[in-house]
């Protein structure tokens, strides 16, 4: 029986990467970027295969082909595209909260919330009974909201519902496409830096389902260059007095974080993970995030970071990253849709602390040295296999 | 009791950095850019204190004086050079072998190796009588030598003392100097790229008098980035295609190293520091070393690492790295002293494999990802401390 | 009999480099960053000696001793300030409009816009008698102002009289030190980003009284790798279309721009300079300008240049620049100085546009590519020589 | 009628661009990196339309079709290439000397240097009647040779006939090539670091058949930089103290370059840019080629600039360039072509002075500032047009 796949976004560029390259790639061009994928080869064997997967989700432009989606983006590479399509992927109507962007809350109509809920249980029903899956993992993969306020942070189950059914306009998408795919069953992931499962009530909630959830905001690559080389520095005995880090982005996420309103809470993400690696707080930390038209898909960051040694003599590097956003983030999307799969399997519950290692702000342990936080999977994994 | 720290080519930048500058340094200036301070504060107490060890050795013009040297060389800050001078370091005439590099070998005269293991021998017995010292460490840390053969690279003891007796001219000074080092019962490190720790005999001579030794190639920046970044790269599935690293040295050591006799070994040890940490060989693998006269001691390292992720899509980054070569090594020499300092009390005897991730091309267990060789040496002071 | 140097903001970081340094400096040590002195023989000559300069100024905190405040910049090496002090240097009180930096609009009282005219006279007729100068040439280098609206932007003489009279708030103080060193017969250079020499009224009064006028902004390093690389591009057919720039700066100036009602002028100084090289505006232009402390006076800068060749083919470079904007900008400042003394002794009025190579926003024939700005320069100074 | 193109070395990576890029582009594609068509529009009417050249040339392996090989090459895009194929190209077996890349000495057997130039002239007339063409342009674009020896580098006309007729075997195969042409009739371009045009024999020649040449060693990217930033380091008085520049390239050049043999003359051609641009020789110039496969044609190069400035502080700055050999190549061999049809048409002859602006080693006035070589060619051109 296949798995599902349930993407909140599924037109973006990210989503759409993921979609198609897994339906139309080869063994051997799924193999790289996937953390599973280079484990030892008697952990890898215990996860689900790429071709186990069935996709859906839920995005504007229903009607939009998945197929002729990704050779607008041309992230995939031509030979690539040029294979046979897949069957078709259903695309779901969105849902939309004022947090969301304004493009989306141009378009479509706000609705009270429980309603909402209701149509997104609908929608995975519909497509668990479509494909025949086993198990479901819904991803949310949307544009990044804007902050809530600390009372919505300290919510809980209760305070949730309540909120629900009096339809508080606090209440974010995020928060109902998790409400919903816990309701039906499903494990959820948060790829975005929402502050959804932040917050008690969601994992309360899961808790209590048995169902697993993981978070947040999924580390593609500046911010893990920043886990591995703080750490350097600090075993290092080197004192960082500054870390500037620049990024260019032309793609659909950069106008989005362009905006203030929803870059606040990708910065401070950003920004977090270093005093965690390093260990003091008092250096110069700064980020920015340009919207920058000519590159698309194909990031750049610049990094600078300073540092004092002995007799506190100052030093410097500087890391300069071509990055392409999608082709890094896709695997990594895949591979938590299968640490899910195995965890519905084990019927793991609540928030795995083991899959810190996949995001920027993780909700296990919280960011740490990256070899601590890649050391915790190895260990849970091998635990799981009994080795 | 002060702890005896002698050094092998005490004139150069670095071993004059370290003496100078730990002589003048306060507190806070020594603490930075060495890996034992950075240590929890339990394990950082069992070592000794800067301040403990008296300093001398070899080296050619026995009459520069550390203090004017220091002035000359420029690398520590005019403010700590202009406090009073420290005692007078005593400077031993150096032995010669037709290895050591042009200048020296056009200075001094050879003579039998034999009679040379003597000189050293009674050098330090002078040193020792002359401050009262506990212990003794010897470093190595004059000019890189040239390749030894195959033959001599499989010496055990009984072969090299017969080389000693025939006055074999494939013996190289850092051979004798680490012979009369273990004859003495000091500790022996070798900070430089030679082959003298990877023969047998000294191994074995080391675990029948029960003293540490330790090497070789001390790792103070560029290699530490391809230990860490390396390991992030194959943690996180993405597969290096080629690594180009230049470097650009204006001391002493570049002069030396722009000559191909002396440069071939150092560029190996630069070398072989990817394929054990990524995990295979087929990747591009370049490494230039360039003397470049405008930096002095201020080296300056690009390195251009091309990497491929999901569906072979090819990335890139590059490091830029402005280091000061001199304030980078001098804590790890200190370090190392610290170490053998404790390993002496202990006992422990023979290679001490913990202090891997102190060298470029470590002796213990080999060269392997940063946070294992860090790992392990936490582990040992772990377990020396009983905690 | 000496030239007098009067510099508003005479207490920063440039302006007292630039007075220190040239009292205390070797033939050798100001040879090198001038324009002037990279000149033929036979154009230099005819400029004034940097040691004919006398050198006075407004700022605030009069009793800092301008030797004191050179050690604590530590932008000139230890060696010249170990010299023998020169002569005390004279610092007025500044004088302050509400467009002013607020740690100086919180010192100072406001006073009627026609007093602080007088009060700048009386300065300036004080210095000239104490001093004995020949000629007189006030330089404006205090912190950058705010924008002023478009009425103020087309004030001719008659209109910024009456606005005087009526102590418009819109008038800047840069207004008032300009309008105050035409009265005195002085010559008068911006090297700030202010609108001052913008406003038509300055023109005309500098005609009107045959005196040398020069500015905007003085072009020191980032800007003029733009007028070169730019023009390259052009002349070379390719296409720009894309140029990120990132700056850094630790010292006040950074800080000060780092507020946004100071930075909108300095950063469209810096945006505005491409277009004019290269000839078309539709191409992505970012600039930015951040507080970064741990590099005090040693800036770096990051640009990003993206560009389309044959078959519109993507390719791009990098310029990392790490410079000393206080060591760049100094003998900008004293070549201006000299080129005003000659001016005024040639009895040049009004805007001197052979000057634009000195400025990011050149008043005289608007920016253009740096050979070109630099051959106006050429070309005028053999006109004065006659040759 | 059409204008003839002969290349020889078509089949490689920069010739194989030019001739089909030109066959199947479109107006705006072939537009980018010309420095014609970035010419006052008054100028460039004058030159022929890239649609009037056929193409022909040399290159072993005659039977590979140019646009199979093109698809191999994969430097020009995919829906380029996915374009109706134009008309085939005639590729003439080469000639062979000892001085050629060892693949070419081993396939083809040496002949009498007179044969040679007879082979070259008949294929020259076979492709001339076959196309119709009216006049022809011959552009040396094959591997670069080695060095020649003084004697060789001092043959006048006669010498070089008398060594023709005893087959010295220090002739080189581009001498025959532009013996060959010049015998035609056509022009002929040295796009390569060979030293054939700096021997006066061929000026001679080219004088006395009333025919253009030009050369040598196309200037396609960071010697340009180095051109313009070397320009407005000495302009701005910033004293060069040191210059050190690393390329990678990956394709065929590179892995030719990378043999010592092939690189001396190269490496030298790189290297002389400098002095000439900056007015003295006393800085460190280092120059690295190296072969990086995982770049094949998409070259990449890193430049560390050092200067001094005022009071001799040491500043930096580097430059890091991602281009594309072929793409940056391409189109200065077909203006090169057009520069030489209407030189032809107005019967202009011997070297053409104007065109150092294309050289990387100008055979005209030498290597200068970019502005300046940039100056001739535009003055040139403007006397041509009588404006």
């Amino acid at each position: 029986m296949p798995i599902g796949l349930l993407i909140v976004g599924i037109n973006g560029a990210t989503a759409n990467t993921t979609v198609v390259g897994t339906m139309l790639g080869t063994e051997r061009e799924l193999h790289g970027g996937s953390i599973i994928n280079a484990l030892p080869r008697n952990l890898v064997e215990r996860f689900p295969h790429p071709s186990e997967f069935v996709f859906g989700g839920w995005d504007s432009g229903p009607d939009a082909d998945a197929f002729d989606l990704a050779r607008g983006y041309a992230i995939l590479p031509p030979h690539v595209l040029a294979r046979p399509r897949g069957s078709r992927i259903p695309v779901y109507q969105p849902i939309v909260t004022r947090h969301d962007v304004r493009e989306l809350v141009a378009k479509y109509p706000f609705r009270p919330a429980q309603d909402q809920v209701e149509r997104i249980r609908e929608d995975i029903a519909m497509f668990r009974a479509q494909n025949a899956v086993s198990q479901c993992v819904v991803i949310y993969l949307a544009s990044p909201g804007v902050e809530v306020d600390s009372e919505v942070h300290s919510w809980d189950a209760d305070a949730f519902h309540e909120a629900l059914s009096v339809n508080d306009d606090r209440i974010t998408s995020s928060m109902l496409y998790c409400q919903a795919a816990l309701s039906e069953g499903c494990a959820f992931v948060d790829f975005t830096p929402t502050a959804t499962l932040e917050i008690p009530a969601f994992r309360e909630i899961a808790e209590r389902e048995g169902l697993p959830i993981a978070g947040r905001d999924g580390s593609t690559g500046q911010t893990l260059l920043k886990a591995v080389l703080g750490e350097m520095l600090r075993n290092r005995g080197l004192r960082l007095t500054g870390w500037y880090s620049t990024n260019l982005l032309g793609n659909n996420d950069g106008l989005v974080l362009s905006r203030p309103e929803h870059s606040t809470i990708k910065m401070s993400d950003k920004r977090d993970v270093l005093a965690p690696v390093i260990g003091y707080e008092d250096f110069t930390n700064l980020v920015e995030i340009n919207y920058y038209a000519p590159r698309g898909d194909n990031k750049e960051s610049w990094d600078l970071v300073d540092f004092a040694g002995w007799h506190d003599q100052a030093m410097s590097f500087r890391v300069n990253w071509l990055g392409r956003d999608s082709i890094l983030a896709a695997p990594l999307v895949l591979d938590l849709a299968r640490h899910m799969f195995v965890a519905l399997r084990l019927k793991k519950r609540g928030l795995l602390d083991y899959l810190d290692v996949y995001f920027k702000r993780p909700l296990g342990k919280g960011w740490r040295p990256f070899s601590e936080m890649y050391g915790d999977l190895v260990r849970e994994l091998q635990k799981d296999c009994g080795s």
